[in-house]
């Protein structure tokens, strides 16, 4: 485990004021002893993609882990007068008590399946709204993006350069965390590498070539100090004229340690296609085929895309601001609903309805399963089910889509499996959380079971994502009891 | 001062890695005595805006009077083999030693004005970069993103509702900072009120009343136990038909306290402008004219004015995921460029060329001034000088556009401030930080000192940044030298 020390933060107060006033109002109404379930999911993939990666679940086991008041926080909520005494003695002896399943992070996941379930005392639950969301919203969505360039970039490395234009350094750290799960090589983010392991990975500004007297000074100083990484920067005066003649001179500068290569060079503005095919030449008319090029400069899977399609002779792309705020699309809709409470031992079921049929809730105690073909080993589709149900692989299983029921498909000669894990067992962390390295290696061997229509980037083939029979009936069922209100 | 912990977390390795090796560089080159100037600044105001409102500065003060190198962080960069033992000494032994001037918090600014300048040793100079533009980028594109939304609002009270959409735990907290810099009334974030004392406010959530067996006792509940500050949210299962009939039921329910008055209702889904038309109507004949409307639902600056153009009745906006992402501009692309070295006691300019005119940097250590009409108060310029000029408010001084000097303009009657203020003396405070309050107010009465033409949304007027005769011959000069070359 990369353990970070995202737990020890104090992040308790990291909630929205509305969450302590219900805590408080449930608590004042003896609710405190109310158990309650949770689903969160999301409702549209972003960029109209064909799936998203989950991610961020590490940082959420490690605030649970540490969910805790201190006396300032209980302070300063007696000092909001609103409060009562009982609820923030409640609150000093807080314990984490709730179970927790979540899908495994990198695994590639769809709308309104449960990415995280959550049951337990109604006020513990419903406080960890807000971080659940926060967490997941964000690493997931910056996940799916990375996935996104990196599948633009069709084999050649991505390096996440985006720190600068972060949301802030818990964006820029927890934003290189995610672009690595989503297949991101290296980050420039030195944080992220001390902290996960994640390669840092680097250049130099333009303010190193403008601090000497002369690009090729600056050039040969750097070389002479990086014999074995050195990657210069060409775009500080004219990429043609002065960058790349000064590179050829440098790699061929013979003050430097004996066998010394120039392992790149580095161009970060102007017609990128353009560029990188003139400094391609320049550099194999001077012998250097095994210096590559980099580029950056506002990218993404668009313009990398025509990059590619231009046969840019490119080995590897530094993205930055568009990646680390996925500039295209910044929201991930992640929402955290009640679908189903216990009362008197009983589990009842609840449903928020609403006019447009996609808001309306999925109720019950629910759990997911993934269909995989015996042949192809690829995901056909996923199956959401209450949580007393299995799915008999050796019989024909019939999924169909929730909103238009009529369309439906039987399914024969695959196996299933559960996406969603337990991780707490009221509040006993009983997840062993895995590696970076070993969440990269899911992700990516979890994408090969998608089918290539699903990876496409404009109008994706939508994955099937079916009620179980007995789910259906339930939401129709509550459904038409409350139309009838 | 409202201290936060930022200064307190460790952030000295959230730094781009080049940073590092060019540090190290810099270092293994004899270099760590040179002096360099930097400066930050931006290209574009997003959203084709009229100005920013800087915001960031708290944390960049907490941050650098806390730089300085762990022994794991030492132990971390040794393993990367590439670092030379006396530069891990320096690091050992680091002090921050530079000047910093800035523009305070909450001031409209401008594109290629310098918002921070740092002097001071290369390595240091350079090495906190990433931390500068992270902070800066992120606050100022989010107070500047809420100004919009809050002028949108025309007096009506924004709230900031963003935590469970920010791009990460410092993304919520810093980001209601900025927007309470920005204009926002309020936060849900209860972190950033404990911090920050930006006022914590939020109503419930629709499982509130999904955990009651009807709408009217959680209303009622909930009534009971925050008589002073009931705000019930109506739109669960049925706005007209459920939600609205229900609050003034308990609006009027007798076993309340004494004098209880219903303070609002939300909504949150459905057409805004439509229900709240219609629960105000609902309300007033109910004798509730004084319970206040709220909505929530995606909204932004665009959504806001839509609303009021059709009168709706709404006291307040909550807005949550596209403030807090800045969803229609997630990018502030602000940069730090060297612009100057001493060389044997010698200021020596230095410039970034490129093609693209807009990108070739000002050259030499500089200040602003803003230039403000005696007559209007408003502010009519700002003027780029070098650091030793003055500008002399006494005779008429000629303005003009840089790109294009004939474009030119004579002032007169006017009197001069300068916008940057010194922060850090050789890496000593030497600033008082003022309160959240402070720099709110100082928000608002800067904004009163722009033009309205300034503030629209669409195709604002361009406030005039002009350079000072000597620089820009200054700027003229380096240029052709560089093209001579």
């Amino acid at each position: 485990m990369d353990k970070d020390d995202f737990g020890l933060r104090h992040l308790s107060m990291l909630s929205d004021f509305y969450e302590l006033t219900m805590a408080n109002g449930y608590f004042e109404n003896g609710m405190d002893g109310q158990t309650a379930y949770f689903d969160m999911f999301f409702r549209k993939v972003p960029d109209g993609g064909g799936f998203v990666i989950a991610a961020g679940l590490q940082q959420i086991v490690e605030y649970l882990q540490n969910l805790s008041f201190t006396e300032d926080d209980i302070d300063f909520l007696r000092s909001k007068a609103i409060f009562s005494e009982s609820f923030l003695e409640y609150l000093r002896d807080f314990e984490f008590k709730c179970d927790v399943w979540a899908v495994p992070e990198g695994t590639p996941v769809f709308p309104y399946e449960p990415l995280i379930t959550v049951n337990g005392p109604v006020i513990q639950a419903q406080f960890i709204e807000t971080m659940l969301l926060l967490i997941i919203n964000h690493q997931s969505l910056i996940a799916t993006k990375t996935n996104r360039i990196v599948r633009a970039a069709s084999g050649r490395a991505v390096v996440e350069f985006g720190s600068r234009r972060a949301h802030g350094s818990d964006a820029s750290l927890y934003g290189a965390r995610a672009a690595f799960i989503g297949g991101a090589a290296a980050t420039s983010c030195t944080l992220a590498d001390q902290k996960f392991g994640i390669p840092a990975a680097g250049t130099m500004a333009h303010s190193w070539v403008q601090l000497f007297d002369s690009e090729l000074e600056a050039f040969k100083t750097y070389a002479r100090i990086y014999p074995k990484s050195c990657v210069l920067l060409v775009d500080t005066y004219n990429v043609m004229k002065s960058g790349i003649p000064n590179a050829i001179k440098t790699a061929n500068e013979e003050l430097l340690p004996k066998g010394f290569r120039l392992k790149g060079i580095r161009i970060d503005s102007g017609d990128l296609s353009y560029l990188s095919k003139q400094a391609r030449k320049a550099l194999d008319d001077a012998g250097l085929s095994d210096c590559k090029i980099m580029v950056s400069s506002s990218l993404d899977e668009d313009i990398i895309r025509e990059l590619i399609l231009q046969d840019s002779p490119i080995d590897s792309f530094g993205v930055g601001e568009r990646l680390i705020t996925a500039k295209s699309d910044p929201v991930f809709g992640g929402v955290y609903k009640l679908c189903a409470v216990e009362k008197d031992g009983h589990l009842l079921p609840r449903i928020k309805v609403s006019n447009n049929v996609e808001k309306i809730t999925n109720p019950g105690f629910k759990k997911v399963f993934r269909l995989y073909s015996n042949d192809s080993r690829k995901a056909l589709a996923d199956v959401i089910t209450l949580f007393d149900e299995a799915i008999d692989a050796s019989e024909p299983y019939e999924i169909f889509d929730p909103l238009f029921p009529w369309k439906k498909s039987t399914l024969e000669n695959f196996h299933a499996k559960e996406l969603l894990v337990r991780i707490f067992d009221k509040g006993r962390l009983v997840y062993e959380l895995p590696s970076m390295d070993e969440i990269r290696t899911h992700a990516a061997s979890m994408a090969d079971t998608l089918w290539p229509e699903l990876k496409r980037f404009e109008n994706p083939h939508q994955y099937y994502v079916s009620l179980s029979r007995k789910l259906w009936n339930l939401k129709d069922s509550l459904i038409r009891e409350h139309s009838q209100k």
